[in-house]
């Protein structure tokens, strides 16, 4: 099987490392976009080279961003070449499309390394999927968050020097706006739902709010509380809706979910004959996520990939309740903006007002908070 | 499809369920052993009404035991059957004689229901071995001991009251020796290790030391000092000799494994690619355990089932060390057996003494433990 590579940063270079241990699966070309990288003949800076190469069988995307990586993931379905992608924004927002294109063409498109890096995830939502209604599925599904939220816990910092540490040890970015705001968590749980649900998950409809705002006064009162705080992403279905948010969460720290440590990810599902099962493993890095890709490769080659089929319909609504936790710092007054028939407790601290609530719903509380403010929310499950 | 079902009990009671609403799948001859139970048209008391069916193409056998179901399944191959099985002692017995009889018959041999009930332990453990070695695993793989460990450790009662709890909750049997005594998870880590290192594993080589003698005392200690105690199976290589070994482990209670709840289980392993990654789920019961089942006869009906295949050879060496905890009671003169150059540390207390060793193999420590006495031993991890 001849494969081209669409990128050659961290993903594809594992991806590459892999391939060269099994003789069957040859890379010939690789797209770059740097002309002084091109340390290889089979480098090209020219899409249109594998576009148009017929002895190519399947192009591996790894490149980010959603342009030019629709447009490229489209011209490789249309050529009826294989694809497989990494890049979780173009697959969250053009899924239905890049299926239609596949299923026309006659070619496989798929997107185990999307989500969950080496966690066989997507393959095993498919396999459940073949016997059981999925009901729910969570996780935590961003590592640099799960980083910054362990070492909180259990180093005792505050956020902005813990972010700095994950910043110094490459596990965030300079902007580190895409994992610590919940945006990378919110494309991997409209693909997880599309995949469990069998249809496609708008993800501008998923609320999302991130972990910006938590506080060392967050954590120990979470630690007093015999809780740990996780940044999750949920997807819910009950008869003909479903519901999906990405929002932090309080657990009980004897829970499975609690102990993930470090950079770690864990993606859980509940069918409804297996009951819950629970995934861990390096949600990214190069070999994890290399391996995942070339698990799909393998796949296709061998002809065991699964459709993707997306019979389903479903409509939005507010399944996913729970009891709040909001802290207020004393400058804010947001405050305001809570409908008093929600609080079920205030607690005053010299780090401003802690408030449970009542039952609501993400969309009643997210509204609380934005980028520019500092009020901190997370839910009671 | 047509299916016949050897047994009729918890686990293929599951298998008939689920089947029922998968049309493709038709369970057209059921093996009983109870004429009085005979409910069915389909229900036969006599296996050669199955053997000699030309129309059945795949046999689940959940009869457990070594005889007849050996020769059941052996029946069932050389008559060009699909075998099924969720019956982990003969597995671990006659993996070798099955694998080679299906090959030779050109049909399949599928195990996935042997090993972790719902977990779909065995075809990830495949899936990973095509691309990674897989240098080692481990896991928690019995319900029962691991109900006990945890209520135990929540509820500070000793282990003959939460045994009683179990029996009476229908997690454990009247003769609890299979669970407590590490024999069901001995099977599973022979069936397991053969799966990751392609090569037969003996059963009999896999030095086995159950829970029987944990009491609340050595949970005591285990909670002053931060320790969670697990029942493991573990398995690992190195070049070409592996080693395999059932027993008690310590853990930090802050690990994903320590917080495995209840009667759930939890399956690990480690490939070079993909580093670790964990499996959690219901590792019995009839839903589950059946869900399992069906997940192999769909992937026989879709051509997407692995070939087992033990091209290698490994030698048993002594891999898998470790210090030790040993609880030796004040009657008991077993201490004298422990040579003293691997005792870092002796701790006296009311309840006898608690000995730290050095570094050592589970070999040297096993010995101190027969049925008859009440020394307990647990490795720390």
């Amino acid at each position: 099987m001849n494969i081209a590579l669409l990128g050659f940063g961290v993903v594809c270079g594992g991806v590459y490392e892999i391939l060269k241990k099994l003789p069957e699966y040859k890379v010939t070309k690789i797209l770059i976009r740097n002309p002084a990288k091109k340390t290889m003949d089979c480098m090209t800076l020219d899409f249109s080279d594998i576009e148009n190469d017929s002895d190519i069988d399947l192009v591996v995307e790894a490149i980010g961003g959603l342009h030019p990586a629709r447009e490229y993931i489209l011209a490789s379905l249309n050529a009826k070449k294989h694809v497989v992608t990494a890049n979780k924004a173009v697959v969250a927002a053009y899924f239905e499309e890049f299926v239609a294109a596949a299923k026309e063409n006659g070619v496989k498109f798929m997107v185990e390394a999307t989500s969950g890096g080496g966690i066989p995830w997507i393959k095993n939502l498919q396999r459940v999927g073949r016997i059981d209604k999925i009901t729910s599925l969570h996780g935590i599904m961003n590592g640099t968050s799960n980083f910054i939220l362990s070492a909180m816990t259990s180093e005792g910092k505050d956020f902005e020097d813990v972010l700095k540490t994950a910043q110094e040890l490459g596990y965030a970015e300079a902007d580190p706006s895409a994992d610590i705001d919940g945006d990378d968590v919110r494309n991997k749980c409209a693909i997880s739902a599309s995949i469990a649900f069998g249809c496609p998950v708008d993800v501008n409809s998923i609320l999302q709010c991130g972990i910006r705002h938590i506080s060392k006064a967050d954590i120990d009162w979470f630690k007093e509380n015999g809780l740990v705080c996780k940044l999750f992403a949920t997807a819910k279905r009950s008869g003909d809706c479903f519901d999906a948010v990405v929002e932090p969460v309080l657990l009980g720290c004897d829970t499975v979910e609690a102990n993930v440590p470090k950079n770690y990810n864990i993606t859980c599902l509940y069918g409804e004959t297996i009951g819950e099962v629970k995934l861990y493993g390096q949600g990214a890095g190069g070999l994890p996520t290399g391996n995942a890709i070339v698990q799909d490769i393998i796949d296709i080659n061998t002809d065991n990939a699964y459709d993707i089929a997306f019979g389903n319909t479903f409509e939005k609504a507010e399944i996913i309740k729970g009891k709040y936790y909001i802290r207020i710092p004393k400058e804010c007054d947001n405050y305001k903006a809570l409908p008093g028939d929600i609080i079920e407790e205030e607690i005053p601290s010299e780090n401003g007002t802690v408030v449970i609530t009542k039952e609501t719903t993400p969309a009643k509380i997210h509204i609380l908070t934005y980028r520019e403010n500092s009020v901190f929310v997370a839910r009671f499950i």
